[in-house]
């Protein structure tokens, strides 16, 4: 009995071992699995955007100067303890962006200097309440100050620049307000913690703009034109898959395979944010490259305005894409033509105005295309007019005519895309095109009606291989039409 | 002459004089009108939202709390310099809701803990390396935690949770590393330091939790339902608009005014990163209310998703009623009294999703209005098989035929919500509504084509106001059709 009992607590000690020693063996491989996946996240995230990578470094350069600053007795005995402020200041301020790294540094420099000076006239004036008035005075100067900044965030205006600004006012001005030291030293303190600040803030600006700087700027000037061209891919795909010329006795309006250039657009349904907080740095930043201080950023969000407009009725069309209805050809016939050069023409303006924003030049080509699909819009028109439908079923269709309706839509969106990358084209003096002198005929621009409506299919291939190489090119490459 | 030279120094002076003391009496003019505008910014941005007004004086009171608690010098003498800690926690700790207060407190909390463990632990291994490798060795740390943590932020959960916590961990890891101290001397400052962070973080969190209470779980709650609520408004006006009866030879399809229930949906349409962030600091919050710790916060942000993919195909339909385009009688005829149905519907449908939502109770009410519209878009459809337009100018007819197509997809996006709202209310275990027992009548929910699609226009006008004096009741107010 006592065997048997020692045997089967024996044997369950067995049994608990051997699962420990599972779980512990299978330990390792799960521990693997894991790391492989955060190495391979992380390789994947330094691939998009190599410029985090540098950003790292940048902040690790700047950490570990101040550091050694600071370290070093010589310089450490020069700033007391108040040497530890670079440091934080590194840490909190240096950003992404040049225009939020010099955003967050010039605001902690002049919400330190405003409230260190407040601080003291505040801290004197409740000196004269007497030991006994004195800590109630400056708890009420406190109260009110921290109530009527931590409001003042609300405004939207001082949310979006001033942010962290007030944030240090309130810091500071209670900091300097209830250390009770004496006036003098106050100034002592507040002159070393104003020197720190600087040295931090410096280091961070000096490194943000000299090494591998990151410019809101352009960011946003890329996003805009990135996502006008986004919207350019999906159009010009959906007009050659939906509006394919029937062959297998398949009557278009189907898309063949589910591409991911008609799922791009996606993106640009939700940029507002990114784009409004990208204008907002690009205000602090100086000129850089092609930029001059004081670029027209605000206009980018009136296009970024349009372009997502534009993007809501993709999504519309995209829907309607999806139901999946057939068409009776003869309806097709009729409609075909128009609706896959709107599509494609608006496409290719797109892509005109998206190269123009690219290479600042004037986005004088996408008037031609706009053109273009404005002629095909009156052909539509023309067509349906004409069309005798004796025995027609409305009931078929309907999400042809809804699709054709949609995109005269964003033919309209598209030709007020135009117009303001004109204006931000006049406003940020975009370079004037040179027309080519070997071709004779000029295309007759902002002349209805004069340009061929019929879209020759091998021509137009030809024209988006020519463009998208040339958005793979270098920013400055030849316009698209010059090349056609 | 001397007389004359002197009498137009003076006139002159006299002129000089007048001009100053005219731009000096404008002066406080202009002051006022700049006074009296910022006063009436702030009257407005505290009457949009009072808790504005009372988070300025909870974090003023936070703020005077830790304040007085260092100037009293005998908890001055207890804490020495690291008292200011306190401050500049609360200063940074303190936001706008108890989720994102809380999120950066326990941020702050733990970052430094960890932080200064390792801190510590580095620099006693860095003292292995004599005096003179010391500061290199510690350089080398700071250097590789400092970028190895900077990337990390870019990781987009980690971005999300945890981004706060990273910059507290950089922080105080290069403070303690570099500060030179000896052990003992570092686990006292460690120890100070952290008991300063507890006392300025856990004043935010009581004061924040406890008085007067800014959920974010409860915002986003609201945020989603009233978002639904817009959509309907929209629908429901754009249905009693868009196809009213014609009366006065005027053919419908033209809204008589801007109304302003027409431009309410536009919020939704860019609301995608609030919403985010709401559920972000939501997860961190506890059970308030009627919401228990692990509330479903994710599935509001599907709920909203789906909301602003209609919103979206409102944004085209809206496109479509501005294009001001007349339809001929006869085929308005055919299409209108389905399309106001499903519009009315829809948006009734949506209005008591948004009741549900609010109440807390099944949205049982919902499906009755959602078989309606179902039961206008056979309707439809079978009235647009049935018609014969031989004359018929199919031009004409495009926007509207553009108009009901766009409908039946909103139809389509208001099931999909219901569907995710009914997900909701099983995931947080929305109370049953108990069906009335006065009515021997229930409507036979689920069961397509019982219900009557003809509507009568006093009625829906009197279900109209109903629902919308319930909204502006209590949230624990009567379903809609518990009064019908």
């Amino acid at each position: 009995m006592e065997i048997n009992e020692l045997a089967a607590a024996g044997e369950a000690k067995a049994g608990l071992f051997t699962r420990w020693w599972g779980w512990l063996k299978a330990l390792p491989g799960k521990f693997n699995t894991k790391v492989v996946k955060v190495v391979k996240g992380t390789i994947k995230l330094g691939r998009d955007d190599p410029r985090r990578v540098t950003h790292s470094l940048k902040v690790a350069l700047a950490l570990t100067l101040v550091s050694l600053l600071y370290y070093w007795r010589a310089l450490f005995d020069g700033f007391g303890v108040a040497g530890i402020w670079a440091v934080l200041t590194v840490v909190v301020v240096f950003e992404f962006t040049v225009g939020a790294t010099l955003s967050k540094s010039l605001n902690r420099g002049f919400a330190t200097l405003l409230a260190g000076a407040l601080g003291v006239g505040a801290q004197h004036l409740a000196s004269l309440f007497g030991e006994k008035g004195e800590p109630i005075v400056l708890g009420i100067f406190v109260f009110l100050l921290a109530a009527a900044s931590t409001f003042s965030r609300f405004f939207p205006r001082i949310k979006a620049r001033y942010d962290y600004g007030v944030l240090i006012f309130i810091l500071t001005f209670s900091m300097v307000t209830i250390s009770g030291y004496r006036v003098e030293e106050l100034l002592e303190m507040a002159h070393e913690r104003l020197l720190t600040i600087i040295i931090g803030g410096g280091t961070c600006m000096i490194i943000s703009v000299f090494l591998c700087p990151v410019w809101a700027g352009e960011d946003l000037h890329k996003l805009i034109a990135s996502n006008i061209e986004k919207l350019a891919n999906c159009l010009e795909g959906f007009g050659g898959e939906y509006f394919q010329t029937p062959k297998d006795g398949n009557c278009g309006m189907v898309p063949k395979n589910e591409d991911s250039f008609l799922q791009g657009y996606k993106s640009v349904l939700n940029s507002k944010t990114t784009e409004e907080s990208l204008a907002n740095f690009a205000a602090w930043e100086p000129g850089h490259g092609r930029f001059k201080f004081r670029h027209p950023w605000k206009q980018y969000l009136k296009i970024g305005a349009l372009a997502r407009q534009c993007a809501y009725q993709i999504e519309t069309l995209n829907g309607h894409i999806n139901s999946n209805v057939q068409v009776p050809p003869e309806f097709l016939q009729i409609i075909q033509d128009s609706c896959r050069t709107m599509s494609i023409e608006t496409g290719k303006a797109l892509k005109a105005l998206a190269i123009a924003i690219k290479t600042m030049k004037e986005p004088k080509h996408a008037c031609e295309h706009l053109e273009k699909s404005k002629t095909a819009v009156k052909d539509l028109k023309t067509a349906l007019k004409a069309a005798s439908l004796e025995n027609a079923d409305i009931l078929a269709i309907v999400p042809a005519v809804a699709v054709a309706s949609i995109l005269v839509e964003i033919v309209k969106g598209a030709e007020k895309i135009s117009k303001s990358v004109h204006e931000l084209s006049e406003l940020a003096h975009f370079k004037e095109v040179v027309e080519p002198t070997v071709s004779p005929e000029k295309p007759q621009l902002l002349h209805r009606g004069s340009v061929n409506p019929v879209l020759l299919d091998g021509e137009s291939a030809h024209v988006i291989i020519t463009v998208e190489e040339i958005l793979n090119m270098a920013p400055k490459g030849p316009e698209p039409s010059e090349l056609v």
